[in-house]
């Protein structure tokens, strides 16, 4: 269709690469025709240069694109999602934003850097306004907007209609995906009915990411949120879906029917403006005593949407409850995707 | 070997009952020479009367014994375990301790009783001293003690050493074991891949338990702790082993050197005494960034020690780190081995 | 939409049951509007009568359908699909059938019969001419058709292909998933990271329904191939999909590239008709090295689909190979809806 | 102890080396006091220069032992187990056995040449007296000595005690542990909760290695079984331990009775001679319907011991069965171990 918007990814033969090559399919506003990768695939087509690791076989609509080098050539599309390792994101990112390139970057690099959006479409769509400082410190014609951790995602989208309370303190603790750890990832012999009670980096994020998150915009830099934020992170045999033992301490008041009344009705702006890829309901609360569960509820509404259950008061802060979101997709390439659906309705692509 | 003592198991072909046969087989102070299980299977030899689920086959020393009817004639030992599900524990435990039988019970039924000990040896073999009252109140020659439900115990033991900054808060995220569920227990539609974020009744006793634990006597009862105790309880798909993410608030200032050095330092009873179960160190801290993980380390120190790990600052509350338990032995039957050595050298079984 | 065909489901609330309201759901033929159940659920809406124990939540549109007892009323439908467990299907089934009801089963109880289909729609859709002597033989006004077990299944539709050149002897171990047992099935205890080498009754269920299903109709009967099938059953831990490695032995010569060749170009009744359920290729045969995986391709083209790989040699007999099956679709509810969607076709539902 | 005979490690720090420092802690005849690593490793301690990947915590008695090159040096022992990967085995191999050492080797490079003998102790310890052959041939003074790949050995301690009967045709299908790949070996993203029809090259070992340890020392070379073998390989979930479906076509006519009493009466020279990691019965076959499982029954009688069980018709071979055998004990470290005993017992480490 040649009215689509041309985009490429970065980084697209690789475990995250493929997702966006998933996602992207049949996308109603962005027609996914340039894909870059090492040098190494560069000139080969893609169902050559790729190890295609998800279900499945390797979408149709690329199987034939011939692999491009990572280079913000001519041919490179102004808008690029980049899933690219983050030991080479740094700078193959600001080249792009300096050649003129919109980035929409999955990559950890950029994203605590002050004047890069750190972006959930549905909780802080007003810090796209550091782009033109961002541009203007940099001397960008281009810019870099990133998305969080797959973690983080998890817990703020669970957090965010709770601001109304006033968000205190936050202790959370994690099981997560192997898809997570990409690919090879995670060794079998160290997974297999197995814990592992430990992810680097990955409680610095979400401690930092989540108070970036839910921060404010104070003219040309977000303040975070003052709150504390304590995680404790774990790998677990569970093939996609992190799990989140969250437990809270608000300021205000708030009954259990509040707080299941804030999430079940909490939209953003990707709900309001209907952008393909926004799920109807951000958060989706759960009756049943013993779900969400990654296995059974991961898949449901494109990934895209996370789900609470088993509100109840915690004896230490207020209030506890069990999160779940979808890794790879709100976690990764379709929260990168909802992040270029919002710029594209709130007008920053012509920018 | 004559000078042994005769002691019996109730409930002897469930899955406990095939942990405490595994457990005591070849035990120096112990000769388990009676099996009580449900009418079904009474007169049927053990070999006949069990399904085995544990590894390998059914040890040799049961196989031919005929099983008995839980009753307390005049065969029964007067030294008894109980691993009966809590479905039928009370009235059985009830008529073995008022018939003069000292039952040492992995039940829950009467853990939470005023006049019960609920014992870790380690922790407060002085609440040993609850017997009396017991027998006095109830009118009952023999008696009951208790141990705590499986993931209870882990915790209680990695806070036990902290008792000397005291304990004001603590948090916990619990992954937990298949074994823990017994047979059939979970099935494997439900945790195949998954995490199921619920187990029943199992917050609450971890919170109430640990309180009660870590309390202390006053005359004829045990004042509970007065902390805060709160837990979220998930079952993984592992086999053996719970894990914990625990936090906690100390009320004295302590470096984690000082964290540390408790834990390593710590020694109770079972360890002065020599007791045949006693680990020689109930907690042995790690210092691999990724342990400890249940599959790794759960068989370890046969399986009576808790492993500790990841000691760090918690953002929210002081300290958090990871604790790891056997809860098959430590949680069940090793641990009520454990309480009725503890009894034989403080004399109780005398009596 | 008033020109469906009513459709109704026994055992609508058991795991399988569930899996006909899952494919059920938009089907443009069947109109899902009649549950039944037991006594226990009889009267109760749906939603509250069943633990849903698949994916994602309670189909809406069956939520509030009011279950009914498992008796042909009069408000039963005249094409019903059962799922009911062997221990109570044969009679309930004959009296369906008695009262003039199509029953398309999922059952194992009538399968072997002499009377009655057992029917892989590609394959042996001309066994449907068996029911006018089922009718005749038992004075039924309705009638019963079966699909085969769901390893069977898998292994038939890879060797109809083959027909051509003969098949002389079929040796098959298959490496099972865990739903094939239905809820709740296999206790995780007994199968977390284990494999069980048994499954009871299933290898002489995949040796005699194959010789039935590959078998040729003469007059009124079904005359079982020739062929000897020996067949060895595991259960791994893997949630959806049986794994076959197969070999075979031939009666003519044929070439890798003819075998190949038959199984892509292997097309039946299903695919000439465009049923709705029918997957374009019956077979897919997939030139990877290490495919077709469960977990990877079992979801593939809506589940319909057996997938081939790793064609070789075969030292003892003549050809091996790899084969892969959706265990709940293709060998439970959507067989089942097919050889409906195939006696539609055909006109057998008129009778 | 001044009498034990000094042995060291080729590959130590390896998982396939780790597997020998636990199995060689505590061996009465062999004092493990040399380990070879690469350049990397070398001069560092072995707890430095090695991330310990089995249960539990890097041995004692090998913690403070500093790592050498994998050199033939003065310093390095007579006798060597080579864990090395099979890219860089035959080479240093090689040197060692030219320098007058005694290599028993793990790896698989050296298995298949003519002079090189492929060893189960109890099924063909004839086949050391390829040595003077192979040592005139090379003009070495040491020489090598292989065991078999991990699922190979589970297959031929099966057949072995068949031979009697005539072992004509032999089909196998595996089931593969992820430890039988080293570390990292398997990515968790591909084994969770799946099946991999493929292991690389594993079909071909199993096949020609079965004929080579079966066959016949006709002067100076192995005459191989004639019997056809046919393998197909997959790998599963598990931990430890191949489980092989096996069907086998007899010369002879036997009854189950017999083919039972030959596997359980069945002694081989490691038992005669009372070898330390002899295992009393090299075959335990188990009555249980659904047994050996892996979980069960890979750590019974220290991992050396073959299970059999399910032995039934078969309708295209004559008899089929299951076997289970532990792939990093008996078919790795304790195979060749268990090789280096017999060569001592037998006199061929004076030599």
């Amino acid at each position: 269709m040649s009215e689509k918007i041309r985009v490429g990814v970065l980084g697209a033969t690789g475990m995250v690469g493929q997702e966006f090559v998933n996602f992207l399919a049949d996308h109603p506003w962005f027609d996914l025709a340039w894909l870059g990768a090492s040098d190494r695939s560069a000139g080969k087509p893609y169902r050559e240069a790729t190890t295609w690791r998800l279900g499945g076989a390797t979408p149709a609509y690329v199987r034939d694109v011939v692999v491009s080098e990572c280079k913000p050539s001519p041919e490179a599309p102004r808008l690029v999602f980049s899933a690219m390792d983050a030991s080479v994101a740094t700078e193959i990112e600001r080249a792009f934003a300096h050649s003129g390139r919109i980035v929409v970057s999955n990559s950890r690099n950029h994203r605590m850097e002050e004047d890069v959006p750190l972006l959930v479409p549905e909780v802080n769509a007003d810090h796209l306004r550091l782009i033109p400082h961002q541009q203007k410190a940099r001397g960008w014609k281009g810019h870099i907007v990133t998305n969080p951790n797959c973690s983080t995602v998890v817990l703020v989208m669970a957090l965010a209609p709770l601001r109304q309370f006033g968000i205190r303190r936050v202790m959370v603790t994690t099981m997560q995906a192997i898809s997570g750890a990409g690919y090879p990832g995670v060794a079998s012999m160290d997974i297999n009915a197995n814990v592992i009670p430990f992810i680097g980096g990955e409680e610095d994020k979400m401690e930092r990411e989540t108070q970036k998150i839910l921060g404010e915009l104070v003219s040309h830099r977000v303040e975070p949120l003052a709150a504390k934020v304590s995680a404790q992170c774990n790998r677990v045999p569970v093939v996609d879906g992190h799990t989140l033992c969250v437990s809270v301490e608000l300021e205000k008041n708030a009954s259990e029917e509040e707080i299941v009344g804030a999430m079940r009705g909490w939209r953003g702006i990707p709900q309001h403006e209907g952008l393909p890829s926004a799920p109807p309901c951000p958060v989706i609360y759960m009756e049943e005593p013993d779900r969400p569960q990654p296995r059974r509820d991961v898949e449901r509404e494109n990934g895209m949407t996370v789900f609470v259950g088993r509100l109840r008061k915690c004896p230490v802060l207020d209030y506890k409850f069990v999160a779940l979101g979808h890794n790879t997709v709100r976690g990764a390439a379709g929260a990168a995707v909802l992040n270029a659906e919002l710029m594209k309705a709130e007008g920053w692509l012509k920018k």
